[in-house]
């Protein structure tokens, strides 16, 4: 048996939601690149690869593991790209997208080899956090205006729109499209291309992919574009659980189970967006607190219905553990990193990683 | 000159610190163990190992860390310990602390060679923040009960006491610590030794050094225990900074600077408590917000102010950047992990590690 803890990856799920990308695809005329900042995990490319069109990036190592480790098309965005970095990372894009005019300008004449976008801010959102949502007051995350696109359009060949965040209504994306095509259209019309980027949560169970397809696919015969999608969550939601082993059963005035594993250096956002983990199916007579083992006095992965009265040793799955997670976990109080293991199609388990104490030392020295 | 980003860390500003620790140590009778989970830059260790005697963990990483990297006496504690890891901690540790009379009971046979301890919840806590707060309700850090802690000490020689955090009010401290005589006195009169864990700020500037010590020499005369002091933002604070440089400038309704860092993966407390980074003078005519180069919309060191406008290329130092910072650092986005660098006493830079693409893919498989 695996050591715990490790994340566990399934490769069917997978392609369960690759199916979904394939239709998508195929309905809409769209490509989907993986967004690697939510999931970057390469040995499971090779059930995704022949279902998304590339990558996109959100740095230059981003970038290059897109590259060298997924291959096909290959989109570098970054908010903000050194000058030491531009010639190697135009040596892997075959798109490079600049947050701001200022940036476009800057390295305009060293990356004429290739594809240029930008990125635009359209000022909306479908984030319920702050933190996340790109059209917060003073957003840093692309150009507002109009008019200072218009005035580089003859230096871009597309636009990178990301706006949506864990989207699951298409209403609501149909409508802000909509408003989208109303005040940025006579842009949209002389460009080539236009990604939607991610946050469309259209592999979620009963999501219309084929309406999401039909309005695409409009969008791109209105304006003569190729739309290109940047899923994250959607492309491996549900696909991971994170495997632990109780390790301690204390009464502290509720029933308290303390795992293997913790919140801030392996889920690090169920602490920052302050969210329970989800533990299935939840039911039963026997409830327990769920807690991790470092320091941290809030290390808490929530609270959970079991079936039968938990013990020392027993296995828990955190589930949907695929989406930033591996690609933040830390060091954090030396907890053992999880490794990484992948089910593979024909139920065998291949351990990808496994971190040890030479790895903990090695992050600091 | 060094690429940023990097966390420099200044050896003199260390050993002032650890001037503060030795007059403290000297004066109370106490020991100081160096708190891991919040600093273990080992390549700096160098200049602390004369001033401290020893380090405390959270896991067995840290523990033999402590044991390989800082030597001296080494404490282990850890939330819960996972039976195949017991053994080797024992190994390295000189004192073991059980965080639980369940883990006690477990462990007790395999632990004889060596002190054990457990750790005692007294109720109480300086911290504002829920999240570091173990005084918390249904706190999994500790036993709270006299009773049951009672029944337990014949198989220990002492106890860990961990309930301060950035606590700069000796007044406070002072209190606290009779409370916690006046309800668990019978216990200590009957132990070897009491750790009263880290939190305590007595390396802040104007904190009564003198008056800690004497009341630590005092609590331990009127108990007949040698007591342990844990620091950990204490030894190494202000010691370091995080170098930036500045890669774009943008006018979104407020002057932004985007530099070649990232809160979330280079100063992650920030985010996760929500507070601003510091600059230093922070003054002048000039204010911008200093903001990361991640994806994310709330990645945001703060607003500060400069003596001249910013143009791309400059570079920043943010403040205060030794504790709870390296120790968590993390790939998100693919943002370049910072070098760690010492300025020797010399003023001679030393790059201990710089991280690359590699450390970043094999991070991920």
């Amino acid at each position: 048996m695996i050591q715990t803890p490790y994340y566990l990856i399934d490769a069917d799920r997978l392609r369960q939601n690759m199916a979904v990308v394939d239709r998508l695809r195929q309905a809409s005329g769209a490509k989907a690149l993986l967004a690697l900042k939510c999931f970057a995990t390469w040995p499971a490319f090779e059930h995704m690869r022949d279902h998304m069109d590339g990558t996109t990036s959100s740095s230059l190592y981003e970038l290059r593991l897109g590259r060298e480790k997924f291959g096909k098309e290959t989109h570098a965005y970054s908010v903000a790209w050194p000058d030491h970095e531009i010639d190697e990372a135009v040596g892997y894009a075959d798109k490079i997208i600049f947050n701001s005019t200022g940036q476009l300008a800057r390295f305009r004449d060293r990356t004429g080899g290739i594809a240029r976008g930008l990125r635009l801010n359209p000022g909306l959102s479908t984030s319920g956090f702050d933190l996340a949502d790109p059209a917060r007051p003073f957003s840093r995350l692309g150009e507002w205006s109009a008019e200072k696109i218009e005035a580089v359009l003859p230096d871009i060949s597309g636009v990178m729109i990301h706006y949506n965040c864990e989207n699951a209504d298409v209403d609501l994306f149909e409508r802000q499209l909509s408003e989208i095509e109303g005040r940025f259209g006579a842009i949209l019309d002389r460009l080539d291309w236009v990604s939607l980027g991610g946050g469309i949560h259209f592999t979620g169970e009963g999501y219309p992919v084929d309406r999401l397809a039909a309005r695409l696919k409009a969008f791109a015969a209105a304006h003569g574009v190729q739309v290109y999608l940047e899923p994250g969550e959607a492309a491996i939601t549900r696909s991971a659980t994170l495997e632990v082993t109780v390790l301690d059963l204390l009464d502290n005035g509720k029933q308290l189970a303390i795992v293997d594993s913790s919140v801030e250096a392996h889920m690090l956002d169920l602490l920052i967006y302050r969210q329970s983990a989800k533990v299935e199916p939840d039911a039963g007579d026997h409830s327990y607190m769920v807690c991790g083992k470092s320091c941290l006095a809030g290390d808490i992965f929530g609270e959970f219905r079991f079936a039968e009265p938990l013990k020392v040793g027993d296995r828990l799955s955190i589930a949907d553990a695929a989406g930033y997670t591996m690609v933040k976990k830390n060091w954090f109080n030396g907890v053992k990193m999880p490794s990484i293991v992948i089910r593979e199609p024909d139920g065998s388990l291949r351990v990808a990683r496994e971190f040890g104490y030479g790895d903990y030392a090695s992050s600091l020295g």
